[in-house]
């Protein structure tokens, strides 16, 4: 903390002196992006929530980003054009770099379909700190839960451009971590990605 | 968590259940937006970075947001048009919010001007959320700093719609802090802004 007056005016006195580092030395655990993806119904935001959860119960800070928050907030001026739909990601993609720097682990939950997109946000961070998680459930099990109604819709041509139906889902050529969420029980799948954590250092307290 | 496995399409197994609550339980402190407004060289972001570093001395989990870290990221894409400035400024409100759910005091440091975009991020947010810190240093004062060469560059014609020059800063009119960060020392300023966080409930473990 500088203990310069403002008015002297031959320093530059606004340097941010609280690192990441000083915050992952404070909560006791490193920050990294957690990127869910996969098909609509795959169950990537309730995978999401329940890592979150269980880190939470570690100890660590956390956030998720999902439709729920970000579609009606920060891409709110944002619809579901290719160019929006990419925007959207960058956005989603820049944010979650700032919950890494503020020493927060970030979890994202959406379809993000496209590779070049996933490598987009993969590129903001240092290497090692963008963890994607294939979700990658069976079509057929996703359009059956259809929890928001969506494939209904899209079969009837309500929607357009929905991935998996009429729009495409590039599966993620190597992930960090594959779970197939439309048979593994979730504890599983929460079981995988907390596991990775603690192998890669990042959960170091626990 | 949820102990349902996602085969069972009969339930909506993708509760939140890490609750803002249940963060700030864990942070021992209450979370907050901390609006710093100003003209440019007032000492926004010095301020911001000196109150982010005395929280951090107090345990509390922070983020700052300012031009550093949100203009070449989040509004990358964004100028300086009336349009997006507005843009620039309803992202960044967004953001704080979010951190404002994940437990986070958000401290944002950008200029601001205009009282219209202060109020649309202040009613993004439960009443008493929002704290406009006006840092009221006398525009000879920035001036004469001018640490980024800013004034002297709006002076000369070379950038358009400077705020203070060639465009207007709309003082707050009831702002909850009000400091002279032209005369006042910094850590007369940090004082007054964590001891408004004292007062409101905000640092309670302190």
């Amino acid at each position: 903390m500088s203990n310069e007056k403002p008015g002297n005016s031959n320093i530059v006195w606004h340097n941010a002196t609280v690192t990441r580092s000083r915050r992952e030395q404070q909560n006791g655990h490193k920050s990294v992006i957690l990127w869910f993806t996969g098909l609509s119904g795959a169950g990537k935001s309730s995978l999401a929530h329940a890592v979150e959860e269980q880190l939470h119960q570690l100890g660590s800070r956390t956030c998720v980003l999902d439709g729920d928050n970000v579609r009606h907030g920060l891409s709110g001026d944002l619809g579901f054009s290719d160019n929006d739909r990419k925007e959207n990601i960058r956005r989603i993609g820049e944010v979650a770099k700032l919950f890494l720097e503020a020493g927060v682990i970030a979890l994202t939950a959406f379809i993000s379909p496209f590779r070049t997109e996933r490598a987009m946000v993969r590129k903001l961070v240092p290497h090692g700190e963008f963890i994607e998680i294939y979700c990658c459930a069976d079509i057929a099990i996703c359009e059956q839960r259809d929890v928001k109604g969506l494939y209904r819709r899209a079969r009837a041509g309500e929607i357009k451009n929905f991935t998996g139906i009429s729009s495409p889902y590039e599966e993620p050529v190597n992930p960090e971590i594959n779970v197939d969420t439309g048979t593994q029980s979730i504890e599983e799948c929460v079981d995988e990605v907390i596991s990775l954590l603690h192998a890669r250092g990042i959960l170091v307290r626990a």
